[in-house]
């Protein structure tokens, strides 16, 4: 069986899934751009090497990809929870196997929002740049008992920031109107505009690609609102909140997702802005689960007894 | 009665500890400086204005300043849990009463404890840099639940450091040779030199000024150790850190409190380690919450009814 695999990064901390694969008795084909395929350069590693199992990365997996790989290409195993780069219906019509890997990063995810937010409300970062400058800037921050959070998106990442909030005393607001009506939710459900009106910190949780928070949304916020974006850029429209960040109406923000990445806009110039580089998911024990859940799910798609 | 204000920042962020003072009938004098009063300005601030009660910082209340005090001065409250500035037996032998704020720190030295160790264990400092300079640089950081951390004392602030990290999945031991041996402590506690052995973290909350981490001690610890400091500085051989540091056989630091205040030394030139001046108390909600309790002290060790 031939397996390729679209992710650089795969198995470069912990080369167990890699060697579940071999011991499966799979032919392995790593990418060989060492980056993130085009188009047309999956298509030609897909062809080339006639891959029956692809452990899938953010490539383009759209119907031209998927219908040329065709009859070889089997399964198709996504590394991540975000799925917009695969055509999934594709998949199914053409009897391709697709998994994705859900559970896997809401640890790492939930963990680095709540890093944004504590570093954000103690001001972490620009003490510690003062300090190392030379300078002894005591300033004055906020606990988290002293902030309403509006958690938008109540599935597994959101419960997870939800629950951890909770037990550092912050007070916890839910929007989400996917959330079934009698679905058990121990946090008040709010509209978001109801929301955005009474919290401090907003932090995105949800999928979708349509503008959550857009002039009007953050214009009718709470002064000094507090964003956390881990979710997707395309939430937020950017030249709106560029302008709430110049204002102050918008005090401080974290963003690890963007628009285009690599991200090389206005945000780069605003100190107030906390920046990371997709790299929600990046810890070891979240790489190695979820390359390990789609080794399992991709294995799974082809056939094959798990070793 | 006339009250005495020793910190600066005394009411600055929340007006109501002065004036429940005013309330309960007081006349108040601030510190005129506007700074931390040195010994001999103590003297003459306590003897011109002839104060009753003292609202303390971190200025020297020796036997010498408390004697020259007499016989105006009755109580002084100090707003903080270190008690280093004051002599508490001088303050007993010449009938002075003495009170302090040990629960106000809790919640707000635990939270920057935690934000510092997230932070450091995802690399954010250093990546929000990197961002802000047009890289992408994602790092492989480490999840909590990849981490077993040495909590070196076990009172309110360790207990609750404790209890958080364990909440997000970190394997917790704690070292306090004070703990007594039927203390109900939910961990394994261990010896310093044992706890040191096996972990990836050491957070440091305890009292004196005897030195925990010399040269041997970070000679015998697991390499790559963290070491959280919101303690006291001279709890770690500054030499020995640095060495350590500038080794790897340290990895990471994050110090808030140093050998002397402020901070000018050789960690302001190391970019792995996390600087704050000092400001773990440094919440609105935590000096308040102080300020509160300190006021609430003096007027009982007036005998003045509290508002």
């Amino acid at each position: 069986m031939i397996i390729g695999i679209g992710p650089s990064s795969f198995a470069q901390e912990d080369k167990s899934p890699l060697q579940r694969l071999v011991d499966a008795g799979c032919t392995v084909v790593p990418n060989p751009t060492g980056k993130r395929l085009s188009e047309p350069e999956i298509i030609e590693y897909l062809a080339r090497h006639k891959i029956e199992g692809l452990i899938a990365g953010l490539e383009p997996l759209n119907r031209r990809v998927l219908e040329s790989a065709r009859p070889h290409l089997r399964a198709v195993a996504r590394v991540g929870i975000g799925i917009t780069n695969v055509d999934v219906q594709a998949c199914r019509d053409l009897g391709i196997a697709f998994s994705y890997t859900p559970d896997g990063p809401t640890e790492a995810v939930a963990e680095l929002t709540l890093a944004a937010l504590l570093s954000l409300a103690r001001d972490l970062v620009p003490m510690n740049r003062e300090l190392h400058l030379g300078g002894w800037p005591k300033r004055i921050g906020r606990s988290l008992a002293e902030l309403q959070v509006l958690v938008v998106g109540y599935g597994r990442i959101g419960g997870r920031v939800a629950s951890l909030l909770t037990s550092l005393g912050a007070q916890v607001l839910v929007c989400d109107p996917f959330l079934p009506k009698d679905a058990a939710c121990p946090f008040p459900v709010v509209s978001l505009a109801d929301g955005l009106a009474m919290c401090d910190v907003v932090s995105l949780h949800c999928g979708g690609d349509k503008v959550l928070l857009g002039k009007d949304e953050i214009a009718n916020a709470k002064p000094g609102l507090m964003i956390l974006n881990s979710a997707r850029g395309e939430l937020v429209d950017e030249s709106a909140l560029i302008a709430a960040l110049e204002s102050g109406h918008v005090s401080k923000a974290w963003f690890d997702t963007f628009w285009k990445e690599p991200y090389t806009g206005r945000l780069l110039g605003m100190p107030q802005v906390l920046l990371t580089p997709h790299a929600a998911t990046y810890t070891r024990r979240c790489r190695s689960r979820m390359e390990n859940e789609a080794v399992t799910n991709l294995l799974l798609g082809l056939g094959i007894a798990n070793p």
